[in-house]
């Protein structure tokens, strides 16, 4: 027999899609009641209060990211597992038709000043992501890859930092040039030919 | 005798340090009338919807902030340019005490799926950034500075993006070092050292 989805599991899921159309603020108990089409007993049944559906919301998209990231994060080189990681990102957000962007972007955007529950998931995601990138830079660091002068740390957090950055802006103009351009750019940033730098 | 701060003026000022705060959703007319303590007939009188008081707080905000990279993107090498806009922002964020992030960078976010008139104007905001970085990194591409195998324009966006990055990222952890890091790595990557890198 197929399982069958929860009423938990629809509540999340309706959840995270209207959260990430709207944001936590402008996405009130009635309307995922709405979508669902529960009762309210039944939402407070599984979840005491909004914010507990919130946290399993971002819990839940937390662990696809991690999942996804270890599915892309793949090739025959580190370069190729990093390459391969920003291609699929790109996809991603084109199919998207750049539409809601970065559900951890926009809640960090949303509720860093407001919620630390909000922020301190939202981080703790960035922070493995970030891991994850890090062992790559580290691996190809270590085959020559990529410039080993500078930290696979640092590196890695301004991987995240622009791909955020690239999202937001191709999300704003509805067009993938920016977000194609800071992958390609860091591309060619961290593997590239490096061009004669003349002292002057 | 000094000018006096306008009625139309103080509602700008206080409309957009709440819509800093909050975003533009979540600041009601009836917020911006209790800080700046005038009546709603006084403020249709200005703004005839709450849609033209937002037009208004990002034109002047957007004014203010291209006025600030005009000051700050000075020195006696297009190199120096770009390290003080760097450590101008940096300076700027952690005076902030990384609460707000960037006014452009939260609309974008709120906004991009939301309404085209806010979006069109905060990517134009953006456009006139990215260009006048791109003009520096054309005048260091030039001098031999910064590496000159890559398109300047390219490069800007990537600079306006980790930037956008990097304070999304200090203001959800409320710690300078990701901004940090992410201006450091641009630093480096666009003019440091490069190490040899061996193709494998």
């Amino acid at each position: 027999m197929p399982r069958t989805t929860s009423t938990r599991e629809r509540l999340i899921a309706d959840a995270e899609r209207l959260v990430h159309q709207r944001g936590f603020t402008a996405t009130s108990v009635q309307d995922v009641l709405a979508v669902t089409g529960v009762t309210k007993g039944a939402l407070y049944h599984h979840f005491p209060g909004k914010g507990d559906l919130e946290m399993a919301v971002l819990e839940q998209a937390g662990a696809a990211f991690i999942n996804w990231l270890d599915e892309v994060l793949v090739g025959a080189s580190p370069r190729e597992c990093l390459e391969h990681f920003f291609d699929s990102a790109l996809k991603h957000h084109r199919k998207q038709r750049f539409v809601g962007g970065c559900l951890f972007g926009n809640t960090a955007i949303e509720m860093s000043d407001v919620s630390r529950q909000h922020s301190d998931l939202v981080a703790s995601v960035f922070d493995i992501w970030s891991n994850k990138i890090k062992q790559v830079i580290l691996a190809a660091q270590t085959d020559g890859q990529i410039r080993d002068d500078m930290p696979a740390r640092g590196l890695a957090e301004m991987v995240v930092a622009t791909i955020e950055g690239g999202i937001m802006l191709s999300r704003l103009r509805k067009d993938e040039r920016p977000l194609r351009v800071c992958l390609d750019s860091l591309k060619a940033l961290l593997w590239g030919q490096c061009a004669p730098i003349q002292e002057k």
